[in-house]
């Protein structure tokens, strides 16, 4: 099933798409279904928090020159950073190297704390497409993550949760106006996600609509104004946000 | 005006504190005032993030021998981290060694978006006692300081939010089991508060019941399980919180 949040007359609503239908769920309020093509999609979830994962891609540790961590290395970003599928990426004029990275990400659908690995599958409620955008300059000016990784509109997700995937060998592509420059498997994870689900739920607890992003594989590069970026994965879909400034 | 939530019947409500006396806020629903001594109070807001500014005293930094920063340095602790007074602080299994940190914490009161300094009074609620509780062990161990301070029960705030202090010199201090552990005053602080609105805001909407954590002063040591921990700020308050372990 494809859980999404779309808008009509200003109002949120929650449905499930079937081929081009979205079809409210119960107790929502609305009481017809909707062509995809007449509304907008809304991040899929309203996240308390998005709790990423550095380097859990053996080649992209590699091509940033930093050691494979022992243990899931976690970073938080914010929920005023997250938007929807076509919404823009705003740049920031405080950096001048902002960067797409595509991501699976784990949508939660029940609480979890301190969840073993073996009934994290309990705890979840689907998967869909994150952009864990990063301003590389202020990445390695900072040391920590946060400010880097934590501007306003600098984590995408969507177009939907999809909730019947099976997460561990799904193609994972990133495009940037059209041409690829990422492409790698959820195979090739280090931590994969029930490790993720187990390690962060033993920190933190983790609430219904919570997202672990996963991690970026290799290819990550620069945006710029103007330009369009997608997240595509297998047996998921494709995440789209045009590039602008902040004043545009 | 002293800003408290509290619970009564498992409903919670919003009120302010006179002398001893809980007066409820208009439209809150509840319909007489309280005895402090009757009511649990629970932590003074419900942040959707806290954001913490690493190294902002001149004495902590040298103390943990870091260099000083040339602009603030920003973490994030998540809202399930949060804690209201008289709540254990949970020792996790993880950690050998967790730390207390006395922190004057911003409370935001409008939505802050690209504030500049000489406006962020405007966005600003007031101020309260925050305990940045940090793993020591895992914040050198892990390079990014998320997992370390991320923790469930890892941020203490409150016991309310006093709107009419001004911040800019107010003795803090950190006392264990009694004896005073960490004491400096708040004109200290590396970056001062409407620094850090403006800075902050600058990368992250603040949202009202949004948190910025200015720092910790020198001083810092360990708790363990069974301590009583509090925090003191001149013209505030006192934030005290007991030490437990996590199956306590």
């Amino acid at each position: 099933m494809k859980l999404v949040r779309f808008l009509i007359d200003n109002v949120v609503y929650r449905g499930r798409l079937e081929a081009d239908r979205i079809i409210p769920l119960d107790g929502t309020g609305a009481e017809q279904s909707y062509s995809l093509a007449d509304v907008r999609l809304l991040a899929p979830v309203s996240p308390t928090k998005v709790v990423a994962i550095g380097l859990n891609y053996r080649d992209h540790a590699e091509e940033v020159r930093l050691p494979i961590p022992e243990e899931p290395l976690l970073f938080i970003k914010p929920p005023s950073s997250v938007i929807g599928p076509e919404e823009p990426i705003l740049m920031p004029p405080q950096s001048a190297r902002v960067d797409y990275e595509a991501e699976l990400a784990v949508v939660i659908g029940k609480q979890a704390r301190r969840v073993p690995r073996d009934r994290a599958a309990e705890h979840i409620l689907g998967y869909t497409c994150l952009n864990d955008v990063t301003a590389r300059d202020l990445q390695k000016r900072d040391g920590q993550w946060t400010r880097a990784k934590g501007f306003d509109t600098f984590c995408p997700i969507g177009p939907w949760v999809e909730t019947e995937v099976d997460p561990s060998d799904l193609a994972i592509e990133l495009y940037l106006n059209g041409e690829r420059k990422q492409a790698s498997r959820t195979s090739m994870l280090i931590f994969p996600v029930d490790r993720l689900v187990e390690f962060v739920s033993s920190v933190m607890t983790l609430e219904p609509g919570d997202i672990i992003a996963t991690g970026t594989t290799s290819g990550i590069g620069p945006m710029k104004a103007g330009d369009s970026v997608e997240v595509r994965i297998e047996g998921i879909g494709s995440l789209n946000n045009p590039v602008n400034t902040v004043n545009a």
